[in-house]
């Protein structure tokens, strides 16, 4: 009988840390969460993560570790294994995570951005399963992306593909830090959602967004959309706002890489209805690809389809855990050819 | 020895029909153009052109032929071989192509759109000889693309990938065919830069490119460039807008794809001095993955480069003699695979 194989995936949020032991069928074996100390500083929070990386492959002993995959939010050089940008991990900028991390392993460890893990784990166990070329949009505090080809993150040549967000939707539109105008990004992600209602209440243009925004701790994207859910015009429109930036970027994706299928995730995907009906309606517009493969009358297996990510916040941990898996079958298919 | 290998590449355009054998070093061993008679409908047009193929084929045998790749117009349907859309082959609509070349040859053929056959060609033995991945834009009458990764064609499930002349620059900006607004077709080909001449003369802001247009019977983009050298106001601003857009695009797609070379072909990227500025104006300020791999500050292999097509018109009829010998090379290594 085969030794069962499982992955460590490590899920490295500026809030949560959070650790799973996966099998190489996908099935959760145990998950761990703690709070990211960010505030003790790098060296505390890498420290604290291996020493639950250990816990969990001691544990699983008796089967074969595939390998460690960690997902990261921010850019990460490939080569190098630094971080070259990450907003939410403040003071990790040029630092070696990935040689810090390995060090104290004294193991191969495996770093993805957090939202290429997003995509693999939809790819492999979520709405993507069925696909091997996707693309997923992650819609929260920013907009990430991941593209999926042939199976595998496309990363580019420096490992910093996949950045749809930073599409531009508007060339003289709101500014991003990223330095452009308009980006998808400053429209259709949680703080664009609440970016445009602070600016709906400014206006004057809703005494009931004013009211929640001045009295609900919590005011957020999410209570933008239960306030469009209920008829409230001004967020209606937001979200119409946000289906229409939305549209005209898959519309660009969709005739540039005609892929089967593009998975939207993240907070703000939970606005679905809400967005759906502008966004459909920008690709029907825009995309003569689109028109062409639309499912309604196409052959199966021939169909852009649009759809909701189905792994919620856990896309990202499967598809860290993923990701040694990954480069040992490409390893085996490898040794195969070698000995052809 | 090695029997020598060759291809017949053929550009079938709208205007001319060119036929060539290149061999496998990618020598042109002969080349032989004629009109496309378009008017005689297009029976008459794929019987001249089995014609003429059997004739070079003939020729060379003794030689090993890989096989025949024919470069098209408009959009193929890969699956069927039926041609979807072709402007510049009207009354093509849902004609099988391929199985009527085929069945005249009694051989196997390939098709590939024009811009895809471009993109081969540059990568084989232009711009892109040295780079597994790389995107062509072809500024001609439309703007064509064709994406290249890991040496081969992105055709997407459907065989439409590779269409980023319908990215949307400018959302509610000139109407597109396509179906769409502000495409960078229409911004940047050859009919957007008549066009803005045009809307340029109308609004009175150019007496000089008034004139040209009434006593030129050649009126065309080249015109409208020579004009921007000479130092004319509105004409150098259709160029700035023209890089605009291609700045725009371009960004989009670096921060997509990330990928070494993004090559710039067909009759506008002659204008390339009088649109280069604006362009990486825009590229600069749209693309933090730009930023991050400009050739000035970056490491050998790891940087963007953009840059000028290098094979001009040749560039699709050595695509479309590739295209076979992708094929063959593709089955030796099934075979080896299959072999182990």
């Amino acid at each position: 009988m085969r030794m069962p194989t499982f992955a460590i995936g490590v899920d490295l949020g500026g809030t949560n840390l959070r650790i799973a032991a996966v099998d190489d069928s996908g099935t959760l074996l145990e998950k761990t969460t703690t709070g990211t100390q960010v505030a003790r500083g790098r060296d505390f929070v890498i420290d604290e993560m291996c020493q639950a990386i250990r816990a969990t492959v001691t544990k699983f002993s008796s089967s074969t570790l595939a390998g460690i995959g960690i997902g990261v939010p921010g850019i990460i050089d490939m080569a190098t294994g630094m971080l070259r940008e990450s907003p939410n991990l403040p003071g990790w900028h040029n630092y070696p995570v990935r040689d810090e991390i390995e060090r104290r392993l004294g193991a191969k460890v495996i770093l993805e951005n957090d939202a290429n893990s997003a995509a693999l784990g939809e790819k492999w166990l979520g709405a993507g399963r069925d696909y091997d070329d996707m693309l997923m949009l992650t819609l929260g505090t920013g907009v990430g992306g991941g593209l999926v080809l042939q199976g595998r993150i496309w990363r580019g040549t420096r490992g910093m593909a996949g950045e749809p967000g930073h599409i531009t939707v508007e060339p003289e539109g709101p500014p991003c830090p990223c330095g452009n105008r308009g980006c998808l990004e400053q429209l259709a992600s949680a703080t664009a959602v609440i970016r445009m209602a602070r600016e709906a209440i400014e206006k004057g243009a809703s005494p009931a967004l004013k009211r929640a925004y001045h009295e609900d701790a919590e005011f957020g994207a999410n209570v933008v959309y239960q306030m469009a859910v209920q008829g409230e015009a001004a967020a209606k429109d937001i979200f119409r706002r946000v289906g229409w930036a939305l549209g005209i970027g898959l519309a660009d994706l969709i005739n540039l890489l005609n892929l089967p299928m593009y998975v939207i995730g993240g907070g703000v995907s939970n606005a679905w209805d809400a967005f759906l009906p502008a966004m459909m309606e920008e690709i029907k517009k825009r995309s003569f690809v689109y028109r062409a493969t639309a499912p309604e009358d196409s052959s199966p297996g021939r169909k852009t389809i649009i759809t909701r990510a189905l792994l919620g916040g856990e896309a990202g941990l499967f598809g860290a855990a993923r990701l040694p898996m990954l480069v040992t079958e490409a390893a085996i298919h490898e040794g195969v050819r070698k000995r052809a």
